[in-house]
Formats: structure tokens, sequence, C-alpha cells
């Protein structure tokens, strides 16, 4: 298990909600200052494409499954958006939950216009569901196209919602993807490091990349440079393929203990599965990014053991 | 009849308005959880061409018909413009409205311009009507171009349309549309079904599609992608032909009972007949999604018997 | 002389603004349904080209001219920018106002771009120069390019403004202009008639249209389908033509009576003749619009007679 | 010396802002309604060009040579950007100043994109300014390009900022220039007069315009159409020409004179002066403007006479 | 040591700010009326090339290597962005800092788009940080890029935060640079002290412009027309080379003493440099520009002595 870090407050957050950011960090990272963030926004993002088609178990074509699996697995925090919270949440009370603010879909492709994806919820409105219901809103993401035309627009919206997160003492993950005419290599880890520092400089707690490439070929230690670029916003960073389980698990071993990240963001790998293996999958996922437990032992998890 | 469900409240309907949506969704559903729309804000969308001209009846020409048809037949709901219930609502006080938030008109086309949509009347406005007159304004609508450069700002006024009607007690029903430059074919059922889960991700609680086709062939079955995607989103759809009666009616008894959705949203192929006409189809209409009335009775229904 | 309606108070007016709206209505129609707009907010739709030149009175070069008819002539409301009423209100207060809210100039053509025509003042400025200085600003008036790429924003414009002049009791006409690259025809009676069920379906109490044609003839029946399609928004229609006078009032008599439109809105005409020669056309105008006057009569009054 | 005319004061000065406005409007105008306008905002608008290199003294690279030259000159205001009073306005509290709201640099030319000069300042600050200060700000001024795509976002500003200047008892003058792709030529005296025409139905004090010209040569007579379309707002020109000062002031004296301007507005021909050369220029121009002085006495205070 | 100077309060400081506004001003000029800036704004303009690779010192991989750096040496104010000093203020309490408002990758180049760079935070939330804080937050900066087809909403924006600042009792550096497909030559010395003419224009402390060059050479005296026309904006420098330390104080010292400015805004020369040689560079640095140090003085410094 890794050693259990002191809790930075970053000073945007007022002192009246310190020890609501406090836990709500502590509780996102179980005490490790580590990530495990069940990524269950691509709904949006990828319309029905990761939810039914081959090779995608029939549980994960009712939005609930991801509910059940938030519910069931051992997780740090599910993403999804805010809708879907307003219509699951009294049912599943016991997720702890991040809203994702900003969404679009895949139908207009780079090559036609440059990515957008605005805001569609307020900070404002996920504190007061938050407020109203109880249901534990532990943290919000955002989206940024990095050399994007539309780049202004999402790194102010990106910086506004750190600020106002913050001072509601939540917690904040930033997505944050090279794309774009502009955008020769999207997994350069040069450029990944870059868009990892701007994360900093924005204030976020967490910021995701996905996992650099040199030469079309991913290593982890690809990562360093961008551990080292975010500073205190903690990188993590996708499994990023389509692998079978064990090799998925190895390389977010690789990717916290080579490459210097500190947790993973996972979505498509998890809620593909039937209920039960996407519960185990988490837990292995967990397991390694929570409990510093090694590959062999995570793939003993997922394969049923415990 | 089909099985009265429990009515699950959204959580971003606050404690104070969970009983007038409790009503407001008993009310359009008849109890049911089915929907019955009646469409009528084709008076922007398509301009004079489903009001007059060859094979419309000339009472179609005043917009009062609109109003006579949604009074005496039985329907969940009437959607329409503020605008029009403001200067028709007096004369119309039992008819269950439906205020349509945003509309354009069909003359600019796709390949001059990706479509958008905006806003029309703001939630608030739609309330504060509400709560002057005491008319039955039950819920608000809004079409999204899935796809269209103009997505994001739609995307965006979508979400808040549906946060504020919750927040307000109103029901709400999303008009997802795949089409833009960038869209091959509008009626491809996993487009379709990535749209209806679009709208589960912004909470609606109802959203309309238009029937899907395989190879150019509409098949109800192939709604059912779409209805699991949408979740606790109830799908309606189109009948989507300008079939005769009896095929429109078997159309969708299909959808309903092997598509899945859960009622449907008619305009032109109600409006454009003479008003006892379009009573009597109404009727049909609301026996296959309300009783669970079978093709022939309904048809009996329209052809005059009782 | 016609008949002297009821009154319909929109549901958007609230109570305690329905007796202003009432009267409002009731002296912009003379108590007879009937509406004689003068124009006067050319001076930035045609920049200085109505106002000087062959063919154009030496009196009409000064924007005076404008209240002088508008205070002499019998006048249904007169209909020029906020700017204009600041400056000239104060020594013309027996004129009746109606406030153009937006206005652009001829100057960048179709071809160019498309046509906007952007809010320049706001109603809660028209409501602050009524309520303080007690002129009779009976209502405000909104120009929306149908077919314009920038169509979606004239739309939000036109229906905010109807909704907030109602809520203040003042009355509304809208200039439903079809204009634009995807325009092909704008004189299309088909096409007209839609315009004025969008006017409808954005509540407002008359929609000013231009003349149709077919084939490229003006023929006053073709304004029977847009009178329908505009229900309880009333229609009114420019002469149209620089024909001479009784061809002119004739006209007029014709969309009245054969096109059932509700009145007219008349600018040049009116104001590049001599003071004296305006006010007598004016009246004539009115003689056909208010009293049911036959056009013998009407032109009687134009040549002096009265 | 020119008639001292009543002050007439626009109606959308609130009764409590009236004698503000009376006094300020006096005050700009020495009590003879004919203005004076000293312009100093082309730091922006012209960047150093007009501020240092052959031709120009010295004494004109330094921004305070503007204030020196207001301080010690005889004029009815001078114009320039809020931040430029901020900076210098206590040490020169004597000089009547007029915030010049909107600016852009000529970098970007026509051929490239079509000109858009947006508010830098909102009236509101500028009101606190002058409130909190004392300093003698008495009224307000702006640009639009007429025939610029950006047309409507201009004329809306304007617009405001007239109406909400009067709202606080200062005088505007809007600077109208007919630019952009669309405008084939802008010296045009019928289209300067539509420009004239426009700042009317906008409702401000003053309109200030290029001088115009017919067949490439201006003649002071191509003013009268624009000094009728103005109305009672009034209209001030550039003596548009580097020319030497006898030629400069005979220039101003027919515009007023013949053309039947109210003043004057005057930048370059001033500033690029040395100091006391400048003042002597100013007070000459001042002397045609506000004492109906003939040439020779004009020319005779600049040559140093008094 | 050059004079302390007096200071000049500009009037947009209310009376309740000045005492904060001349403590802001002498703390970060140490009462010389000379601004030593160290600029840490590049994780968001350059990413992570100023941080990581060839020729810079793996200390510059860690973010809170600038703090370092900024905490032990002597320097006027450490300029970065908000949500650095929020994450790491709380360690560096003692370093007086400049929160820059906006920035923008590197990806899009000018080819592509022009340069826009959009506010990230407003006024008021440094405002907020610093009150809540007590972090010695003294003021904030802002990029414009002149000559860019979005100049006017940069322009405004900058405006406006110099006013908001101000009212605030924060201090101000406007970094100017002509930059667009309309700019020939961005270092062009009569364009660039036309760009600190327009800092002038926004009311500004100080200005930051690039060196600039004639006939590709780099020449002090240059600055002299940019100096002159920044008046009371104090004109500071980029020493703009990747030179050797002892070249680069030369450089720095003709600025000065040669074409007038009042100080330099160093960011990669310094951090590059591993810290004691950071730090060391930057009391060289300030020695110039606050002590009126020789070179060789300064060179002593970063070698080591002191």
């Amino acid at each position: 298990m890794p050693p259990a870090p002191d809790i930075r407050i970053p000073l945007d957050v007022p002192s009246e909600e310190q020890e609501r950011y406090r836990e709500n960090y502590r509780t996102i990272t179980h005490g490790t200052g580590r990530l495990m963030l069940f990524a269950g926004d691509q709904k949006v993002e990828h319309l029905n494409d990761d939810f039914y088609g081959e090779g995608i178990h029939p549980d994960d074509a009712d939005p609930e499954h991801l509910f059940r699996i938030a519910s069931r697995a051992r997780i740090g925090v599910f993403a999804t958006q805010l809708g879907m919270i307003a219509r699951y949440g009294e049912d599943y009370r016991d997720v702890p939950y991040l809203v994702k603010l900003n969404s679009k879909t895949n139908l207009v492709g780079t090559t036609q216009r440059d990515p957008l994806s605005s805001e569609l919820h307020l900070v404002r409105q996920v504190v007061d569901l938050r407020d109203r219901t109880g249901l534990a809103i532990l943290g919000v993401g955002y989206t940024i196209y990095l050399g994007s035309e539309y780049e202004p627009m999402m790194l102010f919206q990106a910086a506004q919602i750190v600020n106002n997160a913050h001072a509601n003492g939540l917690t904040t993950v930033l997505w944050m993807y090279p794309r774009g005419k502009a955008v020769k290599d999207e997994r350069d880890p040069h450029l990944i490091a870059g868009a990892a520092g701007v994360a900093a400089t924005l204030g976020s707690d967490f910021v995701k990349v996905n996992p650099p490439k040199a030469g079309g070929t991913m290593d982890a230690a690809l990562l360093r440079e961008a551990a080292a670029a975010g500073g205190r916003t903690g990188v993590v960073c996708a499994g990023g393929s389509h692998a079978d389980a064990p090799e998925f698990l190895q390389q977010l071993h690789d990717q916290i203990h080579v490459g210097g990240t500190v947790g993973n963001a996972t979505g498509r790998n998890i809620h593909q599965r039937p209920l039960d293996e996407a519960v185990r999958f988490c837990n292995a996922i967990s397991a390694i990014t929570l409990d510093d437990a090694g590959v062999a032992e995570a793939v003993g998890i997922y394969e049923g053991g415990k």
C-alpha cells in the first residue's frame, strides 16, 4: 500500500470548505493519494458504440449497468453526467460520484472542424444537487482539447470550473487531450507532458492523459516527463488498450511504478464486461492502484479469487 | 392497459416540486408511463407546408385547428410554442400543454450550413406563464441536432433546460435528431440508439426519435437498441409515414410491443385531417398507447365506432 | 367601418398590465382591430436613399418631417427608432409611437453575407422612456429575416421581445421577411404565409409582410393563405408599389377586402411627399383601413376634399 | 459669434440628470451649440504613426503632449481613452474630457477582414470615474463602421452607449465611418449623409463624419445633405487635409458656413505641431467654430497675434 | 541606485485602495520605479518545451522549481497563473505574486488562425484569493496580440482588467505583442512603440514588449521610441536572447540606460538553470535593474560573488 500522503489543500478552497475538500480527497483516493476513476461518460462521447455490438456484453446496453458496477466494485470515484446521476442516483446512494461537466459526440471529426466540448452543467448546479440530496458528489471533471481552435473557450471554462469547484470543496479532474488540425501526434510524450503542465497551471487536483507512445509504441517510462510536469497535480492514465486483462493490469502497474502516475481512468475496459466480471476487474485495478498489489495478485482478483 | 408504473422522481426535482412533478408525469402519461404527444410545433419547422396544400384539409389552415383537436381528443400532451399558447390558451384551458422551447425553419439546408435551433423562450418564462394563468403547462421540449457543428450549443441549452424544468416540477421531452454534414445516415438504428443514450445523460424524462431503418426499411425491432440505451428515459417515436391510418396504427403498435418504446409523437398525420377525423385518429392512437388496445380496435375507433 | 372586435388579451400580458394593453391595442387600431402603421425606420434601413434625391420632396430631407406628418395625420401608430423619439418626442407628444427595436443598413448585400438585424434597444429601455416621459409609446417592432443563417438569433430576440413587451402592456408588430442565400423567391405566397405563421407562434399581435406575387404579379388574393396562417396575429401589408396614389389605395383596399389583411404599413409612399400631401395621403389610407371607405372616397380625401 | 441656441434636452435624459446634461452641453459648446473637439484617440487607431516620424514635432512623442495642449488651448472637449485620463487627469483637472469608448488598431486591413471596433470601457466605468474624481468628464464617443459585416454589433453598442450616457447626463459623439468590403466609396456625400442619419436614429448629440468628396474633390457644399439628414444631431467634420493652416481654416469655415456643420473634430493637425503652435492652432479653430471669426482673423491667431 | 520616484496613483484607483496600490507599486519596484519581473507563465505558452529537453537543467522539470527561485532570489514580482499560486502558494508565502490572467498554447500557429489568448480567471477571483489567504498578490498581467483578428476581444478584456485591477489596488502589466497574418515584422521598432502606446491608452502601469530589431539586429537605442510612446506606462523588455549571461546582462543594462526602459521580464533565461545558478542570475538582473549596478558587478553576482 502506498504511503498515505498529507493532503495539501489548495488555496482556492476557502476555510469553510477545507474539511469537506479534505474528506472528498481522502474518499476518492482511499486515503492513498492514488485515484481509481471509473469513467462512465461515453454515452455522449462514443454514442452507443461502447455499449452495444460485437464483443460487448448485453448487460452494457442498459445505462444502469454502470451504476451497478460502481455500486458493487471498489472504486475511487464514478464519473458520469449530471443527468445520469439525477435519474439513477437515488437507487445508488453509496456510489462516490464525479460529475463530468462537458461532453461531445464523435460525429464531427477533426478533419471537418476542430473539437469543442462545451460545458453542459454549471458547478453551481452540481453543488445544488449535492446539497439537496446528500449524494456523495465529490468532484467534477472537464475535457480540454489542447491545440483545437476552440482551446481558448475550453481553457476558460476549465479554469473557472476548477476555481468554482474548489470554492465549494469539490475535487477536480481535467481530461487533457491534444487534438485538432494543428496536432500532428496526439500521443507524443513531450506534448502529453505539456498537457499535464497546463492542468497544473489551472490548479486541478488530477489530470487524465492518454498513454504516450514513441515510434507508435507505448512505454510506461514515457510518462515520467508528464508526471514531473504535473507537479502537485496527479497524473492518471488510461490503460489504453483493449488488451486482455493481465496485459492491461501489467500496463497499469508499470504506469504507476515506472511512469510515476498516481492512478488510472478506465471505462470501456470495465463496463463492456458482464456485471460480475466488471466488478472483479475494477477490484483488480483498485488493488494495484490503491494497495500497491502486484500484477499476479491483481490477476487473481480478476479471475475470481480474492 | 399497461401496468401503472411507480413514478421515479429524478433527483434534480427539489422536494417542494416533487408533488407537482409527480402529478404532471401522471397526467401526461394518464398514469400509464406511456406518452401520447400531439406535436404542433411545425408552423416554424415546416412553415406552411404542413398546413396548406394538396392533401391537407382546409381546417388545417387556421392555427386554432390544433387547439380544437387538442381540446376534444384524448391526448397526453399538446406540444407547441409559447406564443401560440399565450394567444389561444385562454379559450382552451382544458388542454395539457408542453412548451416547445426551440424551433427553426427548414429554409437553410444542411448542405448550406449545419442546423442550429436556438432557444426561443426560457424555462423561467414558461413557469411565469403557468403560475400566473393556471394553465396546465406540464412540460417543456427541445430539439438537438446531434452531429451538427452547433451541437455544443444545443447540448448546453438542453442540459440547462432539463435541469431548470425539473427544478420547477416540469417534465421534459428531447427531440434527438442526428443531422449535419457529418451524419451519413440519419435513420441508422445504432446512431438513433446513441441519440437516445445522450438524452439519458441529460436526464430527460422522454426522448423523441425518428423511426430507424435498415437498408432503407423500417422495422420496429430496430428500436430495441434505442429503448435499451435510453434506460429510464422513455423513448417515443414518430409513426413515421404518411401511410393510411391502419398501417400507421399497426406501426405504432409494433413500436411499443416489438420495439419497446413508450409512446409516440405525432403531428401532421393528425392535424392534416378535418377536425372530427383528427380527433378520432388521436383517440385511436391513444387507445394503443395508453390502453394497450389492439390495432383492430384502434382502427374501429378511428373509423367512428367507439 | 369595420365591426369593433372584442380585444383578446394574450396570456403573456399579466393582469396588472391588461388594462394598459387593452388601451394600447384600442388606440393603435382606433377600436377597429385594423392597423394603419406609418413606418419611419428607413433612415437606417435605406440610409438617405428614401429621403433625398430625384422624385423626393425636399421636406423629406429633415428627420422632423416624419414627426410633422405623424402629428398632423390620422394614423394608427408611427414606427421609428428610440433615438429619434428621444430627440423629437417632446415636441410631438400627441403622436402614438411604436419603437422599432432593430435595424440594419442596406450596405452588405445578401450575396456577401446573410442578413442580420440585431436589437438596438431593450424593451426595458422602451418601458423606462414611456414611464418617465408619459409619451404614448404603445408598442414595439422587430424584423426577422427568415431563412438567413442568422435566423436563430433573430427568432430568439423576437420571441423575447414579444414576451417582454406583453409583460409591460405593449403591443407588438413583427416584420417578417424571408431573405438570404437559401431563399429563392422572397415574394412566394406560400413562403409569406409561412412567415405569418411563424409570427403567430411567437405570439405577436401583428405581422407585417411584403405583398406576395405569383409569376411576378401581385394579386391581393394571394394574401389569403397568409391571413389564415396568421390566425389571431393580424397580417398587415405594404402597399408595395411606387404607383400613383389611386392605384396604391386600390391595392390597399383589395388587400383588406380580398386578401383578408387587417391593415397596412406604409413609409416612403407617404413621407417622400410634401407635408400637406403626405398628411392627406395618410388620411386616405386611414379612411380605407379604419373606416372601410371605398377607393373613390379615399382618393377624394387624398386629393384634398374632406 | 453664433446665436446661443436653446438647449434641447433629449428625453432619454432623466429629470434628475437634466441640469447636468444642460451644463455639459453648454460647456462643450461654450454656449454656442458649436463643437470644437480635440481628438486624441489615435494612439490606438494609428499606433505611433501620428506621433513619431518625419514632419512630426518631437513634442508629440510623449502622450502628455496631448494633455498639455488640451489644458492650455481653448477647446470644446478633449477626446481620449479612459486609461489616458486615469493616468494624466490628476495633473490636468481643468481639461474638459470626452471618453472615447472604442478603438482599434490599423493593422488588420479591410481587404483581410471587415472592421470591428469593440467597446473598451462601459459607460458605468466612465460615470464611476467622473463621480469619484470630480474630473470634468462631459461626454462619451464611439465609432461605428457602417457597412462592415460587424455593423450589427457596433450599432447595438452605440445605441446602448447613447442611452446609458444620456441616462447619466453625459453628452455623446458618434464617429460614423462607412467602411468594409461592401463600401465602394467611403467619401460619397450621399452615403455620408446616410451615416449622419443613422446617428440621428441612435439619438446622439453629435456625429463626426469625414469630409465628402465628389469626383475625388472635397467641397463644403457636399456636406449640406448630411447636415440636413442629421436633423437635431449636429454634424461635425474633420478638416480632412494635411494642408497648411490657412487652407485648413478656410475649409473649416466653409464646412460651417457653406456645409451647415456645427463644428470640427481635429487631431493630428493639432498635436503634430510643437506645443505653442498647437495651442495657437486650436485657438484659431475655436475662433472660427465658436466665435464665427473670419479666416483672416483665425490665421492671425494661429500666427501668433491675438 | 535609480532615484526613488514619487508614485503617481492612477485615478481609477479609488481612495480606499490608494494606500494598498502605493504599497504594491513600491514593493514590486523596490521603491525604485523599476521592475524586475520573473516570468513563469510558460507552462501554457510553450507547453513543456521550456522545462524539459536538451540544455535545460533537470530542476526545471518540476513546477515547484519556479517557486523555489522566486522565494530565494531578489525579484520584483513572480508572474504565473492563478492555479499555480493556489497549489504552491501556501509553501511560498514570501513570494510577491502577479497573476497572469490569460494564456494560450503554441499549438495553433498564426498561419492557421490568428492568435487569441482569452482570460482564464477574473480579477474578482484574484482579489478573493488575495483577501482570503493574505498572500502577497500585488498585480495582474494580460497578453494582447495586436493585429490579430481577435484584437477587439483582447483589447476589451485588457481594458476591463486594468480598470478592475486598479479598482482593487492591484498593479498591472500588459504583454503587448504584434502578431497575426496582418503583422509583417513583429520586431519593427515603430510598431513596438505603437504597442507601448496602446498600453498607455489602456492605463496600464507597465507594458512588456519584445526587443525591437532593425535589419534583423537588436539595438537598445531602438527602444527609445517605445519608452517615449509609453509615457507614464513603464516599458519593460525581455533580454531577448539565449546568449550567455554576461551578454544578457549587458543587453539589459543597455535597454535601461540607452533605451529608456524601466526594467525587464525574464523567464526561460532564469528557470532553465539549476536552482542556485538561477537565483544568482536573478540577483544579477536585479542589481542592474534595481540598483543601477554596472554589468561587471552584475556578472560578479551571477558568478557567485556577492
